[in-house]
């Protein structure tokens, strides 16, 4: 495998004509672009270029509907309901972070549940975009079943990524996680470098807890994070995003082949309003000091704000380009060419 | 340690009397009254009958104010800040609540965000009132440092009990968890009966990993769940706490020898104005009904949803009494003759 670095440039140049290529509209296109490019910047090339092959496979058994656009459906005060009507995660989240933007404004806050979307790639990008504009952001998603509930056997529950966001100059507080303690990428990886996981991960064949990511990708059976905690907050995640969407829940995405028609929800504080911005930055500097004033276990591995190590990661790829695997980008080059 | 069972009704008149004899008018002393007798019926002692005591040695050092109320201080749309001038943090969690379903009538959506109150009790009690009128909630508080962030060694975060509820007819949905793997209370109570943690819990002296209690109440170094996943929710559930409110984070927190005037959120979410209801409840069933299909790992120990222990335990404490520390009754009786 080797390392290119592609300048962020040249990656939204040729995802755009990609997509335009496929049938977006160039300001679709544009849009897409922008955030598999961005997700690729900030070192989640798992959810940036890396995925770009399989939402073209998406698209090309219809999975995703390219000409479908979200609309909202019902309107309650602050709360809206839109329907995604299949259309492509990306645009529909984007649409649905705008909207909770423009309701958080309105209400100081606001909300949009989003159902029959698709993947939205990396929650992170819409929240980090709430938080450009002075707005808090706490929004999630379902997924199919893709791990047990604490105490089951199969696959019950998702990992409902869960993501929050808060306005820090040009460096807004992320967190964007899923329920559980690792992806299966995350233990892909681990695998083909013959590691351990750091701490269990999953379960084995035999029904162990185990950090052998090679056995735990046998099975399938991923560990929710905090074991029967994050096992909890998973399903309550589910239930909130069915229920505030009169959509589809984790239990009915897994009685369809492929994931697709996924329920989220956008909320938006604006903070800009609610907020003595003096005073913001403030209180979010001594958190962050503080936390940050403790004694390194591990030389050089300090404690981290969430959202520190992918602006860092950005703000490299910015500068020396973005690091992508060859064969991947030969494949989206191939794509291309369709 | 004998085991009493006191009648829900015996408890509430004695800590009623035992809260008016220290200075609480008979409305107020009722209330918190109500929220310590409801705590112990769930099986929740710890911040039930049995921190009792502490609370009333929180009046006695003026840690806790008996007069002052508290008062919406700004508001902004759906949101509003109160102030709650170091009074009784049962009362002024209560009077968040009720003002943030109040706001969910009239935006769909309402937000209270409590600075300068105490210790909660119990979060799960405030959500679950909230479900029995119709509304969603999340709500969640700040501590005093009481874990490391990952990778520091310090005590840096709080473990940020995070809430939230779900209506569900008379059992609502209830997750209500702390950001550590286990409460000091809990390890306890392993360290008294000889036995390990189920899984890791904490950092021993020498900076391992430990399922071993003791030594982890001896450095009082707790793990957050999921690892570097629940302190980095934990710093952004302080955070969020903290601005929110324009109250105290968990540092300045740190600074007082003692834990008073934390930060609270408490939003709430009209359901019964969102949702249609035979929808609601026939999702809800789905999602409960599939999880609960798994093939139980261990025998009788089948999946369950966030609240059915407690909802259980409520039934078990209704019908039979609530189960009592006879020491701790003791205790609480002869504080009623002080």
């Amino acid at each position: 495998m080797t390392t290119l670095r592609i300048s962020p440039t040249d990656m939204l140049d040729t995802l755009t004509k990609l997509f335009v290529d496929r049938g977006y509209q160039q300001s679709e296109a544009a849009k897409l672009s922008e955030v598999f490019t961005e997700n690729s910047c900030c070192g989640v090339q798992s959810h940036g270029i890396n995925r770009v092959p399989l939402f073209i496979e998406f698209l090309d058994k219809d999975l995703v509907d390219i000409k479908s656009k979200a609309s909202c459906v019902e309107a309650f005060g602050g709360i809206e309901r839109w329907d995604g009507k299949q259309g492509a995660g990306i645009l529909n989240a984007l649409a649905a972070t705008n909207r909770a933007i423009v309701l958080a404004k309105q209400h100081a806050m606001g909300m949009v549940a989003l159902r029959n979307t698709n993947h939205w790639m990396r929650g992170g990008y819409y929240a980090w975009r709430a938080a450009q504009q002075g707005c808090i952001a706490i929004m999630f998603t379902n997924t199919k079943p893709n791990m047990p509930a604490w105490g089951g056997k199969e696959l019950r529950i998702g990992n409902n990524p869960f993501v929050i966001s808060i306005p820090n100059g040009d460096s807004p507080i992320l967190l964007d996680m899923a329920m559980s303690q690792f992806s299966f990428g995350k233990m892909e990886s681990y695998a083909q470098n013959n590691e351990q996981l750091p701490v269990e991960g999953g379960w084995d064949k035999t029904g162990a807890l185990s950090k052998h990511p090679q056995d735990i990708l046998e099975t399938q059976q991923s560990l929710p994070i905090g074991y029967w905690k994050g096992s909890a907050l998973a399903m309550v995640l589910d239930m909130l995003a069915t229920l505030l969407c009169a959509g589809q829940s984790t239990y009915r995405l897994g009685q369809a082949p492929e994931e697709t028609g996924v329920s989220q929800v956008f909320i938006c504080i604006d903070q800009s309003q609610v907020a003595n911005s003096d005073l913001h930055t403030q209180l979010l500097n001594e958190i962050i000091s503080f936390t940050q004033s403790a004694t390194e276990i591990e030389e050089g591995k300090r404690p981290r704000y969430p959202g520190e190590q992918s602006f860092a990661c950005k703000k490299d790829s910015l500068k020396n380009g973005i690091p992508v695997d060859s064969e991947v980008w030969n494949t989206v080059l191939h794509l291309k060419k369709q």
